[in-house]
C-alpha cells in the first residue's frame, strides 16, 4: 500500500500526481542508487575508518577508558566526513575490569591451560579456587544432573560450536555461557569453565557476557580455548579425577556514563522520518573488535556519507547511531529506544551491521505483510551483488531487534558469518581479518538499501 | 659399490653368494618393507604416542621441570613399547625461564600488544623499559644503520615469513630473531621487538631461540603477533613517533641436567651398526609441542616399534634417539656426538622428523656419490606413497645436521611445510593440528625407509 500524502492536495490531482511521479522515481531512485552502488565499489572508505578505530582506538569495552576515546573518535569522524548533525545521548552502563585469568590442571597432569574470563563474572579468591572438573555435553545435561554429583565441583560446559554460514552454531551453544555459571551454583559447583563458544582451533578464548541470578550464589565463570577444552576431554577419558585450579581477578566497579554516538544526513523532503542505520561503538576487550564491530560502524558510515555526497538528499534522514553497549547486554539500544520512544512512529525502517566483514547474501525484511511484495521488489537491484531477497521473518540483529516490538519495520541484511565465531570476542578480532572487498560490496549493500527506502512511497507499517 | 663380506669366504665363493643373497634379499627386504607400510598405514600408534605426550607432559622446556617429566615419560614409553634397550645420557642445559611479557604502545595511540619474549632474553627493568620504535624491513636494513638513529630506541624488525612447502622462508626471517639483538645493541639500542617469524594471522606471537655476545650490552628481545606488527606499521605511516613500554621478567638461572633419551631394536646380524632415527623431545613452553615435536617423536618411534613387531630383527640396529634440547641449541645433538664419536663409524645412514606432522612428499640422501643411484632405487618403493626421490644435497634435519660432519651418511624426509610456521614455536601448537592420517603416512615412510637401510647391502660412504 502507498503511502499518503498531504490531504490539502484534491484526490484527483492526488491519484494522477501519485501515479506519475512513482514511476519516475522508481526509475531515478533506481539509477541513482545504481550510481551510489558502482561508487561504494569503488570507495576505500570504509576500510579506512575500520583501519581508523581499530589502530588509533583499539580495543574499547563499555565502561573502560579507551570506550571514552572511542566516544570522542566517533563524534570527530562523523563530523570529519560531514554528517549534517553529529550528536551523542547518555548510556548509563556498568564498569568491569578483567583483570588476570589462569587455569591450571593439578592432577592428574599438571598443564596451564587457556582461559578468558566471561564477560560480567565475579573474582575467585586471590589466591585461586580449586576442584574437580565434572564434564557435561550441554547447559541442558548440566540441568538435569544432581546437586549430590556437581556440589563442591567445578562444571565444564564442554559444547561444540558449529559452523554455518547464517552463524547458527552460536546461538546453539551461548546458552551455557550465558546461564551456565546461574544453572552450575543451583547444584552447588563453585566455579564454571565452558569450552569456548567459537568455531575455530585456535588456542584462544572466546569472552563475552554472561548472567548472574542475585538469589543465587555468584561462582566465577571463564571460558576455555577449544584445544584447552580438548585437552580437559583427554584426561576425562583416562580418569575422573581431573582437578583444576582456576585463579581470576575481575572487578566490578559500580557505573559510569557512556554514549551512543549518533550522525545524520537530514532528509531533503522527510527530514522528520528516520532510516535508521545501526552498528556497535564498543567492543570486548581482548580484541581490536575489528570485525566486532568497527566493520559494522564502517559499513553503515560509509554508506551514510556516500549517500550525503549525491547532489541530492533522499527524502527521509538517514540516521546512523553508533551504539555504546551491545555487548554487555544492548545498553545502547535500550537506552535508544527509552530515549526515542515518541520518536519511534517516525522510523520508517531500521537496520543493523553486526556480524562481522564477510558479503552479505540475503536481505531479510520485517514489514507490512501487504507491502512486503512491492518492498522486496524496491530492492530487486541487491540481486546484482549476489544478495537473495529473503523472508519477511527479519529481526534486525543487535540493538536494532529491539525494534519490532515498537512497531518499527527492520532488515536483516545478512553476512556470510562462517568464519565469524573464529575469531569472535578473542585476541584474534584484528584488522587483517577483514577483506577490503567484502567491506565495499557492504557498502554498496547499506548505501543502496538506505537509499532506496529514504525514497520509498510504500507504507511498511503496521507490523504483524 | 657393494659392501665387502667377511674375507674368510673365498674369492669366488663370494661373489656367487653376493649376487645370490642379494637378489633374494632384495625382493624379499622390498616385500617386507611393503608389509611394515600396510601395517604402518592403519596402526593409530603415532596419534596416540602424541597424544599422550601432549596431554600427559605437554609443554616441555628443556631445563624445566616439565622437561623431566617428558624425559620419564619417554623412557616409560619406549620401554611399555618393548624396545630391546632403553636408556638415557645427560645433557647439560641452561635453565630459562620465561615469566611474563607485556608491551604496550604508550603514544600515539596507547594500546597493549601481544608480545612473546624470546628464548634467553635478558629481563627489562622491574617498571619495564619506555622508547621510540625505529623500525627496519630486516636484520640486513639495521646492520646499515647509523648508531645516532637507533641509539636510545627500541628496534623493530618488521621482516615477514614468507609460506612454502619447504619452509624456506622460516631461514629467510630468522636471522632478526637469533641476531638482531646482537646488532641492534651494537647501534645503542635499548631493546628490540620483531614481528614473529610465522606464516600467520593469528594474535599470537612466536618465541624461539635468540643469541647474545658476551662483548655487547645484552639487550630485551620480544616477538610480535602478525597483527600486532600490523598495529606499529599502521601508527608508524601517522606518524615515526611511536612510543612503546615493554616490560619482561624472564629469568636464566645457570644449568641443569636433562637427558636423550634412547631406544634400540637391536640388529640381528650387524647390532653394532646403527640406523639413527632421530626427533627431539623437548619443546618451546606456550603450546603444547604437538607439532614440534611430539610428532617427529610419535613418527619414529612408531616406525621402530613397527619394524620391531617384524618376525625377524633386521641386520643393523634402529636406535631412536629423542635429543633433549633442540630447541635451545642443539645440544642434545651435540652430546650426542661428543658422547658417540668413537661410534659415529658405526653410524650406518641417519636421519630426523623435526618439521610437523604433514606428509612427506620428498626424500633426499646424503651417500658416497658413487652409490647415490643404488641407494636411491632401494627406495623407490617410497613413490607409491607419494614420495619423490630428490637429490643427494640432504641435510639431515636438526640435531642429525650435526652428523654429515663425522662421516655419518643422512636422510632429509622432508615433510610439507605449508602450514607448518602458522603454529611453529606459538601457544597453538597444540594436538589439533595433527592429523592422523598424514602422522600414519610419515611412519610408512620412516619405517620402510629405517628397514631397508637397516637392510641394506650398500656402502654408504665416504661422503665427499
Amino acid at each position: 500500500m502507498r503511502k499518503s500524502l498531504p490531504i490539502f492536495i484534491t484526490s484527483l490531482s492526488l491519484t494522477l500526481f501519485s501515479s506519475l511521479t512513482t514511476a519516475t522515481s522508481y526509475d531515478s531512485n533506481q539509477k541513482v542508487a545504481l550510481d551510489l552502488t558502482q561508487n561504494a565499489l569503488k570507495s576505500d572508505l570504509a576500510y579506512k575508518i575500520t583501519e581508523s578505530l581499530t589502530v588509533e582506538v583499539g580495543p574499547r569495552l563499555a565502561g573502560s577508558p579507551q570506550n571514552a576515546v572511542a566516544v570522542d573518535w566517533a563524534e570527530a569522524k562523523l563530523n570529519a566526513l560531514g554528517f549534517d548533525k553529529v550528536y551523542k545521548e547518555q548510556v548509563v552502563v556498568p564498569v568491569w575490569q578483567r583483570g588476570s585469568a589462569a587455569a591450571k590442571v593439578i592432577s592428574p597432569y599438571p598443564q596451564n591451560l587457556v582461559v578468558s574470563a566471561l564477560g560480567g563474572s565475579v573474582a575467585t579468591p586471590k589466591n585461586g579456587l580449586t576442584g574437580k572438573i565434572i564434564r557435561f555435553e550441554s547447559l541442558d545435561a548440566l540441568k538435569h544432573a544432581s546437586h549430590k554429583d556437581v556440589e563442591g565441583k567445578i562444571v565444564f560446559i564442554d559444547k561444540k560450536t558449529e559452523r554455518f554460514k547464517t552463524g547458527a552454531g552460536y546461538g546453539q551453544s551461548v546458552g551455557g555461557r550465558v546461564n551456565g555459571a546461574i544453572e552450575a551454583a543451583k547444584l552447588g559447583a563453585i566455579a564454571i569453565v565452558i569450552r569456548s563458544v567459537g568455531t575455530d582451533h585456535d588456542r584462544m578464548a572466546h569472552t563475552g557476557m554472561m548472567r548472574y541470578d542475585d538469589s543465587i550464589n555468584k561462582i566465577p565463570a571463564a571460558a576455555l580455548s577449544a584445544p584447552d577444552a580438548d585437552m580437559l576431554d583427554a584426561m576425562l577419558t583416562r580418569t575422573n579425577e581431573v582437578e583444576l585450579q582456576l585463579t581470576m581477578t575481575p572487578q566490578s566497579l559500580g557505573t559510569t556514563t557512556t554514549y551512543n554516538v549518533i550522525g545524520e544526513v537530514t532528509g531533503a523532503t522527510k527530514p522528520d522520518e528516520i532510516v535508521l542505520l545501526g552498528a556497535h561503538l564498543d567492543s570486548w576487550d581482548e580484541g581490536t573488535g575489528a570485525i566486532d564491530d568497527a566493520s559494522g560502524v564502517a559499513i553503515v558510515t560509509a554508506a551514510a556519507k556516500l549517500i550525503s555526497e549525491l547532489p541530492q538528499r533522499p527524502a527521509r534522514t538517514i540516521r546512523v547511531v553508533l551504539f555504546a553497549a551491545e555487548e554487555i547486554g544492548m545498553l545502547g539500544g535500550k537506552a535508544y529506544v527509552e530515549q526515542h520512544k515518541d520518536e519511534m512512529a517516525q522510523h520508517y525502517i531500521a537496520a543493523e551491521s553486526d556480524f562481522g566483514a564477510d558479503r552479505i547474501y540475503r536481505a531479510d525484511l520485517k514489514v507490512a505483510a501487504g507491502v512486503f511484495n512491492e518492498a522486496q521488489a524496491l530492492l530487486a537491484s541487491l540481486t546484482a551483488f549476489g544478495v537473495e531477497l529473503g523472508d519477511n521473518n527479519a529481526r534486525g540483529g543487535s540493538e536494532v531487534s529491539l525494534l519490532p516490538a515498537q512497531g518499527v519495520p527492520v532488515a536483516s541484511l545478512r553476512q556470510n558469518g562462517q568464519d565469524y565465531f573464529d575469531y569472535h570476542h578473542t585476541p584474534n578480532d584484528t584488522l587483517d581479518k577483514v577483506d577490503p572487498e567484502a567491506l565495499a560490496q557492504n557498502v554498496a549493500v547499506y548505501a543502496q538499501f538506505a537509499y532506496l527506502m529514504a525514497q520509498s512511497e510504500l507504507l511498511l507499517r503496521p507490523l504483524e
